[in-house]
């Protein structure tokens, strides 16, 4: 059943970077493009193009049936979903694979598993994932907050049952505090939501967010890439990533990454996966598990020179996995900038036409982007128009040379991250790698003064 | 003694080149440039920017003077010459260490000796590098002649001594015919050069072109980084290059390396130098020493993981090797397009000015270019514009990442070679590696049909 044509139902960089890793293995491509993006890089590249409908993404990036039909049209036997869209729709999968097309994806049943929070958790859970310890449930009687709390460690966190946005929530730092701050919580939380209910959770004051690549070929076996940090987010986007974490040391990659490849192996997981946490003081807590390619899987690509598009795609075409963890060497360190079209620190969306683009260059740099002089970033979509990614034998030469390329880098006619990136490499809690998921958002709030 | 300003004595790539691994190091550039380069990438990028004259050549990047004079206005306190130009030139290499300037480059007596064609072949045969066999001098006598020529083996060949070009050449393949070809080489060699004289010299039919990298520290230490094969060749000029040789086993590598680095060691060679032989039934022969940076380092780079240009400024800066022999690991496999501006196929140079650039992305891929859309590139220079360097797993796949990173070039406005680079990969000789340093040639009378 070897796949020989794959339509790619993704759009921008990510597209390009499924194209390329098609054409590598002697695979032809089908790009499908709303009319906004007929101009697209991908598109002029791709082996055949399909328009499948107009922006906004409900009606073509996401419209299933025309997908489908384009596929059917192009004559596809696999379909790569990117990151984002349609990735991580179990019924899309389902649906693909209905019409006998591969689906160069997870099962569809995980997707759907990974997908449900609360299923997740569970799933996790029982997969042997650390979970954010905390009461099962709701909380009322204050001697079992007590106990729980006592159990867990100080400080904890007091949470609205129905709650969101910081309502409701309080941190307790001490025992003698609890009554009265579950009390308060309860009250802002009936205030807020109409429901009292509160749960108790272990508090994480300042964690950093670490995630886990995996690859599992379906029937038992799986692998893990090692930890990517990607702590230094705004509004929960990551702006930029790096392979290893500044702070997992090699027996603790090989542990935890041995813990989650066990979950993997254990459900018969297929294909890539992200598996994320938050990690503070030497533990981690599982969020959530991400049933497809990341944004930024090429910095494990850099530290480990495995191709992860070209394994997803052996994997979904029935191969085993192209080599057992002992062969994983982790070399050295990546580091990915996103750049997006928006003001660098207004975060103003930026779209409109390129003037000029040069992409840096040279020893161990690498864009991932589907810019061009003269093409028009259209306004329907997500920001980011190219991923810069540098290796280096040490986090500090990766830095140095991350620095020349990003003096390199020329987009014209658009406003883009490069200064912010320029910015943060300046800063010497990022040079030391000293930052939490809070850090950016306040060094944002700092800067602006 | 650290350096902390080099003026890059070079144009085009290698000076871009030579900027990104400074500016890594966090050292200063300053670009020297002729008036016909003002534009260039590296003259934008540098920190400094000193016009030396005008074209040719020989008025600006071999004007001594003018280069020093530069050095001492810019306050570099190191020189780096790239290859070409005055990368060779002892004299100059002597005029910089006068300025008390630090020359990043082997030591003055090292270049001038391995400068001169009689000289490098006695030194190398003194520090035991294999050289072609044959009569050490003049060969009259036909039976002194026929004793040789059992003790090398025939084929043999018998050259003029004052000739070139082909004439007074006889290759003899067996004893019986010796006396007459010697004879009739004799008569041709008076005929044309009006002197008789011939010697005898192991005949290489189809020798491939292979050489290899090396480094010292100038203290007696020294390293080989493996081989690169340069048997692609057009007129002498190489065309593409490829790391590792697809002929040479992992023992050969370590044992012929192993004979150039103690070479290295028995000179105390200083910085980076490549031993270039011919290649014949796994028998190398030398040719000759280059003591300068290879256009084709990064083939090196890719396989090895070390840059190239970064190690020549610690050696000149007298810094240790960054690494013992032991930890060199070579890992997949990397090719090097270079691509000029020039007819693909009659070869005929097109300068003129850059309407669209757009260099190849993605995992693996590297450009060393100093285009960019709307530069003129001038017609005084060599013609070559961009090194698409490919790097894979294997040899299989790094073609295939090579060939889709060729059909994502754009250079538009002047013609180019990335047709005759499609072209090659296509051929099944280059895609089993069965070729010689004749391949190319043949195969292009060929084509012409």
């Amino acid at each position: 059943m070897a796949i020989s044509r794959i339509l790619i139902a993704n759009r921008g960089e990510i597209a390009l970077r499924i194209h390329r890793a098609a054409h590598e293995m002697g695979i032809e491509t089908v790009a499908v493009h709303s009319t906004a993006d007929a101009d697209a890089m991908h598109v002029r590249l791709a082996d055949h193009a399909v328009c499948i409908g107009p922006p906004p993404a409900t009606d073509s990036y996401l419209n299933v049936a025309n997908i489908i039909s384009a596929a059917e049209i192009a004559g596809a036997d696999a379909i790569h979903p990117g990151y984002g869209f349609l990735s991580e729709n179990a019924k899309f999968a389902e649906i693909v694979e209905a019409h006998d097309i591969v689906w160069i994806g997870p099962k569809p049943e995980h997707i759907r598993t990974m997908g449900d929070k609360v299923q997740a958790k569970k799933t996790a859970g029982a997969l042997g994932l650390p979970l954010v310890p905390g009461s099962d449930g709701a909380v009322s009687d204050v001697e079992e907050a007590k106990k729980i709390a006592a159990e867990i460690g100080y400080p904890v966190i007091i949470k609205a049952a129905s709650g969101g946005g910081g309502r409701g929530m309080k941190v307790c730092e001490a025992e003698d505090k609890l009554e009265t701050l579950m009390k308060q919580a309860g009250s802002e939380a009936k205030a807020a939501f109409g429901d009292a209910t509160v749960y108790i959770e272990k508090y994480l004051g300042n964690p950093r967010h670490i995630e886990f690549q995996v690859f599992g070929d379906g029937r038992g076996g799986a692998i893990h890439l090692g930890e990517r940090d990607c702590s230094l987010q705004r509004r929960h986007q990551k702006v930029l990533e790096e392979a290893p974490s500044p702070v997992i040391s090699d027996e603790e990659r090989a542990q935890m990454g041995e813990v989650c490849s066990k979950a993997m192996r254990d459900m018969a997981y297929r294909g890539a996966g992200t598996i994320e946490f938050l990690w503070e003081n030497g533990e981690f807590y599982f969020i959530e598990m991400n049933t497809r390619l990341q944004v930024e899987h090429p910095v494990t690509e850099a530290i480990t020179g495995m191709d992860l598009v070209r394994e997803q795609i052996r994997i979904a075409d029935g191969k085993d996995l192209s080599c057992t963890q002992d062969q994983i060497e982790f070399k050295g360190h990546a580091i990915e900038c996103r750049i997006n079209a928006e003001d660098p620190f207004t975060f103003a969306p930026s779209p409109g036409k390129v003037t000029h683009y040069h992409p840096a260059g040279g020893m161990h740099v690498r864009v991932d982007s589907g810019l061009y002089a003269g093409y028009s970033i259209p306004p329907y979509y997500d920001s980011m128009i190219a991923k810069l990614i540098v290796y280096g034998r040490s986090r500090e030469k990766c830095i140095m040379r991350l620095k020349r390329a990003l003096e390199e880098m020329v987009i014209e006619g658009v406003n883009h991250s490069v200064p912010l990136h320029e910015e943060l490499l300046q800063q010497p809690d990022v040079l030391s790698g000293d930052y939490s998921i809070k850090w950016l958002e306040e060094w944002l709030k700092e800067r602006e003064g």
